[in-house]
């Protein structure tokens, strides 16, 4: 490493510990906090960002970087130096065009407005909540602008969480989408509901069953803790202490073990990022500032679904594993075969709330979800004309007719705290995954059997090799490339899912 | 408030922003963090109190504190503002003083000679752990010249955790306190140990009776947590969070107890800094670099021991909750009187190992470290030869031959992480809250009987008003003359421990 490289690394690291900092204040925050705390931690993360925002507008990270970019200069497209240089510069523009009297505003509406969000949506009443939703909206059109973008301003959004998509490569990609899974879709519905998902199962047990669950898929525990939290979440503060978090449900298992697992394949994912991008550039997202080695939302999300469905959801998976969840909970599942429980977890139903939604029906609510924020955006849709476009969508993809605002568009957080962008990288997750594992599965024919018997280490190898390892270090088109042949692409999904589901 | 004063204010409201941070990774550090975080957590630690210390450092702090104090030219001499200006000024000059280069390589000798001591202590090995002490005093002594003092070193270091002491203060009030303590000592030595304090609780059990009792001397759960550590500790982040911890064993029930009575007081304590002070430079200890609502190490103490001793290991507090502990601990203390219980948990034997020692017994440990801590620091006592000392001074104080260095001069962490000078306050704590217990019996002289009848809120009023609300706007001394009329005086200690012990 040059002494330039050398500077530009210490400077980042910093920033990266301010953010990690940021994260482990986080975590608590959402796990053992108690109520008291709320305000003043919220004081105390607000200025670490600030502190990490003013470092990397600071001079000595400017002149490291430009100096580190022109010692670079001709240097082969993947060279690390150069990449870490080019990032840095990519983030010090971010920021210098957002004013901090914009993000003072988004800072003070959003507890506000996510205050004034939950009693809306508790009463069902979306007049009180429009004027929030409006002002954010309008707090969204204006960063928007600020940041730049391609003639859309949902494309300065979506960049946000998903670099490289823009407003109409997503809508692209969501059209085609949907397209496809609207007749896997009509033939998947309507088949009957296994009330074994609902038997009691005492929390402890659950709790155990899910430790056991992701240290089955190899998540590392000496690197890791499994908590419970209201919204489940993974977060990390360096490889080497990645946290999970689901939430239990007596009288409701599936929600726990898919949770864990879910959770489990984000956690895989910051676990295994090469150990020598720790506290770099590759392992801290400059722009919105928070500490992690995926390379984008959707790559993010592509490991957990996958960990979650591709495995956990497999018949396979059960007919290996049940015996255990059977040990775990005495006399609750003696009289359930793998087959049956296997089917019982894959019960498709459209259904009115997104994180309730099964795997085939999950991605209308995302597409739903883009489709609005992209005329939010633009200013084709007006806030107060948000229930009906949300209805009439879910009429149409889903055939359901929403009989109340709170079970339809005010049943998410995202939008009352200005997060407009974000929701299609769950379902750009979900068609990474199926990518990826359908590529995996045709290079290594030996795979399916191997997961089979219970050898997840050997998908885990192979996902350490394409994605985990790289971190921010390469896009997640470059992963995608690399691994499969082609960049992000609905096909491979939609032939999983019309296997799975058709 | 002035312009200024406000200005002032938001400078020292980020750095304690900033230390409430370091606070919450110390705290997840010590009791939920996996293994494999330490590495990193050390940096985000060591990057986070640089921030804070350039924050100190930096031109706005310094120019709002200098305008700050000439503004309030005049004042009288209790005006917070003006106050506020001159501890702030005072940090800026310590900070100045301290060469960034020692503090690295105090920085970097830290956990080098945490861990040769943790080796020493268990092979009981004093040779292999004297480089490190040897430079460890070295290192302390280099910064004593640096932050200055009255003549003797050891001043500078003292003053760090209870201002207002120099080495020669603390040595009269501890050599006037030996002189009292073993006559006391004499008569309580020998009586026999009840064996009671040895059955078998299970942890659980424990755990619900010491939530009670934390509880029950007004510890505010919905602004703290108790958790389990190995080393426990109070850790406050603003009055809002203030967390306590305790550690169990199953075979010793008054560890865990009056552990956490002991913190519990400290909890109290921070809890209950009035409200504006929060992140003032009142709640914030600008020289160590951590966010504390407690004015010196030694008042701190105080009313950790205050609740611990005179609270706790009274007989009147376990007529009237012994029953409690049997509720909560069915059969096991079933045939124990309260008497016999008060009598059991105050049991006097000297011993080798401080954090072990009895109340009566424990102050000698302290005045033996703090007769040693001086010499080490004006070089009297060669760094080779503390064995010889520590051994001579247990024979000649506590009648005791020291077997082996791990029972001797290795016991404490302390001395490897250069924390010379804060074993004082151990000692001062004990008398200061004789100190204010005797006043405020005389100036309430129901106080007895309204704590014999469980109303510790009576007691926790006056605590308040006394001590708590001024988080650190007033000294240890400004405390102790208003509320008892006199500065820190063994006195009353010596009166409490004859009462009790003799």
């Amino acid at each position: 490493m040059s002494e330039t490289a050398r500077t530009l690394a210490a400077e980042v690291a910093a920033v990266n510990d301010i953010l990690c900092a940021v994260a482990v204040l986080q975590w608590d925050n959402r796990t053992v906090m108690p109520a008291g705390g709320a305000e003043t931690r919220g004081q105390q993360i607000a200025t670490l960002k600030g502190l990490a925002r003013e470092r990397i507008l600071s001079g000595a990270m400017r002149r490291a970087a430009e100096q580190a970019l022109a010692e670079t200069e001709g240097r082969e497209e993947r060279d690390l130096e150069r990449r870490a240089a080019s990032q840095v510069l990519a983030a010090i523009r971010h920021h210098e065009r957002l004013d901090p009297r914009l993000l003072q505003r988004q800072a003070e509406l959003g507890p506000v407005a996510g205050a004034a969000w939950a009693e809306a949506r508790a009463a069902s009443d979306f007049a009180s909540f429009l004027p929030f939703l409006a002002e954010s909206v309008a707090l969204a059109r204006e960063s928007a602008e600020a940041m730049g973008h391609d003639g859309h301003p949902y494309s300065a959004m979506v960049a946000l969480y998903e670099p490289g998509e823009t407003a109409d490569s997503i809508k692209r990609f969501l059209d085609e989408l949907r397209a496809g899974l609207l007749p896997i879709l009509d033939r998947a519905r309507g088949r009957p509901r296994d009330a074994l998902v609902d038997r009691l199962v005492p929390v402890e047990a659950q709790r155990a069953a899910c430790r056991g669950l992701a240290e089955l898929v190899g998540y590392d525990f000496g690197r890791g803790r499994l908590d419970t939290a209201v919204h489940p979440f993974e977060i990390s503060f360096t490889r080497n202490d990645v946290r999970i978090t689901t939430r239990y449900r007596e009288d409701f298992l599936p929600g726990a073990l898919f949770g864990t697992l879910h959770e489990a394949g984000h956690g895989l994912y910051e676990q295994n990022v090469a150990e020598a991008l720790t506290r770099s550039v590759f392992a801290t997202d400059l722009i919105l500032l928070y500490a992690v080695g995926g390379t984008s939302f959707g790559a993010h999300e592509s490991q957990s679904r996958l960990w979650e469905n591709h495995v956990g959801r497999s018949e396979a998976f059960w007919r290996l594993n049940l015996s255990r969840l059977q040990g775990h909970f005495p006399g609750a599942l003696d009289d359930v075969s793998p087959e049956r429980f296997a089917r019982a977890v894959n019960h498709v139903e459209p259904g009115f709330i997104r994180v309730d939604a099964d795997e085939l029906t999950y991605d209308f609510h995302i597409m739903l979800r883009a489709e609005i924020e992209r005329q939010l955006m633009d200013g084709s849709l007006a806030p107060a004309d948000l229930p009906g476009a949300w209805n009439e969508a879910m009429r149409r993809d889903l055939g359901l007719t929403v009989p109340d605002d709170r079970r339809g568009c005010l049943q998410d957080v995202h939008w009352s705290s200005g997060y407009l962008g974000s929701f299609p990288t769950y379902t750009v997750g979900n068609a990474m995954a199926a990518q990826l594992m359908e590529s995996l599965h045709a290079g290594d024919p030996e795979l399916g059997e191997r997961l089979a018997a219970g050898d997840y280490a050997r998908l885990a190898g192979h996902l350490r090799e394409a994605v985990w390892r790289h971190g921010r270090s390469r896009s997640r088109d470059e992963l995608l490339v690399d691994a499969t042949g082609s960049a992000l692409t609905p096909g491979p999904y939609l032939r999983y899912l019309a296997a799975k589901f058709g």
